[in-house]
């Protein structure tokens, strides 16, 4: 502990202009990090209630559930909030003012989940479980007493136990301890939490436009997104931009007996396949003419950055089961550097008991595209229709007639889905950054990791448009979360974690 | 009319040794014609209750219903029959004695069907429904009052009315007609009824070990597989072998967020796709080693059957609305005696609303091999096999486990399926086939198409190996009833032919 207070001082120095008194600022981080060991269970029952409810986005009205709970559970720590929308799910927005604080913190999470098909859980998705590791690696759930000391390597499992629903409750049990010692946010606090993130917030843009004027702050933090798998601390600086097309190719016009004409009809499946890997090489690299024309050179900065993050390739590959990476060499903090072009789904009939001896009638893929900085959605969907017109391919965005497709021997339907964004990517040696790593450094002897890029995707662009205020990303789940697919979860540890780290965050922001 | 009799006086002319006394011969095929037209709501609606059993054949219970269904439909035409199993699906074993007759005919046909996707279809598969046409061209139920006349270019539209529970009731409808005009068959009739063909007859061959002693005949009949799509009567003497193999891979060991990790964790849909198009080129043609070295060569009797076929390639790429057929100049009949490699299935996560962004942990494929005639199931095996060693990939036959996939950057696991059986092709010019055809071509002018090989595929290889007697098959469904996939249907008019055509048959094989 001695490390830890020597570093404390070490930022109190740093900060030559408090606007609020020093008797209420944050002593000792033991303090929370007891706060938060005496009441675990009452926090963990808390992010227990709000896993329950289903978020799924599409669902309006299990969206306005979550908002209810979440603007209920933050009133009680003194937010006012209103929820908002534009004709989709609703977001919140919800503001906290500090006596005294000059300078507000807007943070950003967001409440909606993946689609989940419970039958692939080995715990229902909306029944959150405490088990004792990851499914994958043998993990069973526990049965907990309510009352015993908890493991903090168990999980919470459900869906948005790592995205997103975390940062609502860590934010307001940092609060909470923070009461508890009298000590107050140096700053006040603005909220904006997203209810669509997960199909790409498509109405953002319509929210800022009408609602921008009250996200006005200082600094903003984007509370999503999985951690180093280091389990470090860390700022991130930018996220990939994200689009995704569904293409789906045609075979004959009723689904065929695959004997008799299996010699005879064109297999909308092997067409598909033979377009889908045409466009990258069995690395992942692109190989669409001009594609990655628009992409933003990585800086000397960023490269050094990227070396001094501790390398965890070979761990990853160890917990992932994976022999070797994309790229082979490559490292994944580097890769996410570059854009990427995904076949996320592909359906063309069943497979063991539920195949049947036929060829589809049609088969399609969905295909996420991630964006590296400076590349547009626009000019990527140029240069990809162009690539699959040069495959022989006749275009359509709409289900192609009976007459074309007798008269094209190749016709695709591309679908360009809604929620497209370019990507986010800031400097990593600003005075804001540097500000916030050095509180963030102060908590432990653990350098805090500054990541250039992380892989995923956040609609960041829209308030680095809008809003006139350094943007930056702390996340604060495990990286082995499960994000997105079956079995999400939350590291306990993360969760104590996080609670402590705001705490540190809000009360020395501006001493 | 004149046409017709004189044909059919020429076919009493050619067998010289009648068994059976001629004046319970088939005097006019209109007997027969007119006794249907007549009947035809009777016919339809024993046509209606059998197809309104689901008949999967997984579901044994349901197959029982159905073998109890037709034994007593059976039973009240004077067959008997029993019920017989090898610990699987139910199969019927049934004979009708003739009094006088010297000679058996035994018949062939299956009464179990391809799993259904019930939200596929237009109308549900079990709940048999008249449609006006295909459903593909606009086709719609019709709201049929049960008296007034049926258009014989309605279809009746349900799971198994095209494969294969119609040769039943034809025959039976046949066997009624010539009875009310005091026809009497020329043969022993006996009958295989198959419970589980759609599946490959797993247990065929124990039901042969078992009970072949009870089926012996002088000629088989294998009622099943699609008319020629000209409707000409037909013949056919091969069927193309099949097999199935499940085809999985590999990327990490849990579903992965697709932007945090898209340019280092291998995609399996990726990799599945390239070694899926690494087996055939773009026209179908297989390109595996060695893997077409045991088939037979095409002969010069089979190319000219082939050349008399009416063409019909123009027509069924106009119907099935394809621009271009595989192997462009291939006629569809010449085709069916070369093999085929078809991912009939291929499951790798959702699309459209569906779809998740997440790399998948694994992607299965479902590929039917069809075998043309001399290609084993072995051999195809070890060059499929030796073919995907070749592409890098260690195969398994088991879930791989986690140590293996840490330590092989490509694992497939091959899951060879069941019921993989090699083709059949009888001569196309012996004294039986003859002898048949001339039978045929007495009943109009046109004259029967004789077919070297159907592209699908029936377990005859079990009774090529274990029955001394000829086997010859005679289709009666529409060639587009959609069989195997959604809105599968018989057209009218293929029934009534069919009665009649059973009808001429069981009158005039041995007189």
């Amino acid at each position: 502990m001695r490390g830890l207070k020597y570093s404390l001082l070490l930022v109190f120095v740093l900060f030559t202009l408090p606007s609020i008194a020093d008797n209420s600022r944050l002593k000792n981080i033991s303090d929370i990090k007891n706060y938060t060991q005496e009441n675990q269970q009452q926090i963990l029952q808390d992010f227990t209630s709000l896993l329950a409810l289903p978020n799924v986005s599409a669902n309006t009205q299990d969206m306005l559930v979550n908002a209810k709970w979440i603007t209920n559970y933050i009133a009680q720590r003194g937010f006012t909030s209103e929820v908002v929308s534009a004709g989709r799910a609703p977001y919140i927005l919800a503001e906290k003012s500090v006596p005294g604080a000059t300078k507000t913190i807007l943070i950003y999470a967001h409440f909606d989940g993946q689609p989940v098909e419970p039958a692939n859980w080995a715990t229902p998705p909306f029944t959150p479980t405490l088990i004792d590791k990851p499914i994958e690696r043998g993990g069973k759930p526990i049965d907990w007493d309510g009352k015993s000391p908890l493991n903090p390597e168990w999980r919470l499992a459900a869906r948005s136990a790592g995205d997103d629903k975390a940062p609502v409750i860590a934010l307001m049990a940092a609060l909470d301890a923070m009461k508890a010692h009298n000590v107050a946010p140096s700053v006040n606090i603005k909220l904006i939490l997203d209810g669509e993130e997960e199909v790409g917030s498509p109405t953002l843009e319509a929210i800022m436009q009408e609602h921008g004027d009250k996200m006005t702050a200082d600094l903003m933090l984007f509370c999503d997104g999985p951690m180093h798998p280091s389990r470090n601390k860390q700022l991130v600086f930018g996220m990939r931009g994200s689009m995704t097309v569904d293409i789906t190719t045609y075979g004959a016009l009723s689904p065929l007996h695959s004997g008799h004409y299996g010699n005879f009809s064109p297999n909308p499946t092997d067409r598909l396949m033979r377009l889908l890997t045409s466009m990258t090489d069995e690395q992942g690299t692109i190989l669409i003419d001009g594609y990655n024309d628009e992409v933003r050179p990585i800086s000397e900065v960023e490269r050094q950055a990227i070396a001094n993050i501790p390398p965890v390739d070979e761990q990853l590959k160890y917990d992932l089961a994976i022999a070797e990476s994309l790229g082979k060499t490559v490292r994944v903090e580097e890769g996410a550097l570059s854009p990427a072009i995904i076949v996320k789904g592909l359906q063309a009939g069943g497979v063991g008991n539920q195949a049947r001896n036929i060829i589809q009638s049609e088969a399609t893929a969905s295909i996420n595209m991630r964006l590296a900085a400076d590349q547009t959605p626009a000019f990527l969907r140029k240069k990809m229709e162009a690539h699959i017109k040069k495959q022989g391919y006749t275009i359509v965005h709409e289900p192609p007639s009976v007459k074309l497709r007798r008269e094209n021997s190749k016709v695709v339907m591309l679908d360009w889905r809604a929620g497209a964004y370019p990507a986010f990517r800031s400097k990593i040696d600003s005075p804001q950054a540097k500000k916030l790593a050095a509180i963030m450094n102060s908590m432990d002897e653990q350098p805090t990791i500054l990541t250039p890029t992380l892989g995923g995707s956040l609609p960041i662009y829209l308030f680095e448009q809008s809003l006139d205020m350094p943007i930056i990303i702390l996340p604060i789940a495990n990286h082995d979360n499960n994000q997105h697919g079956r079995n999400e979860n939350l590291r306990l540890q993360n969760l104590w974690d996080a609670v402590a780290m705001y705490a540190v965050i809000l009360s020395e922001y501006d001493r």
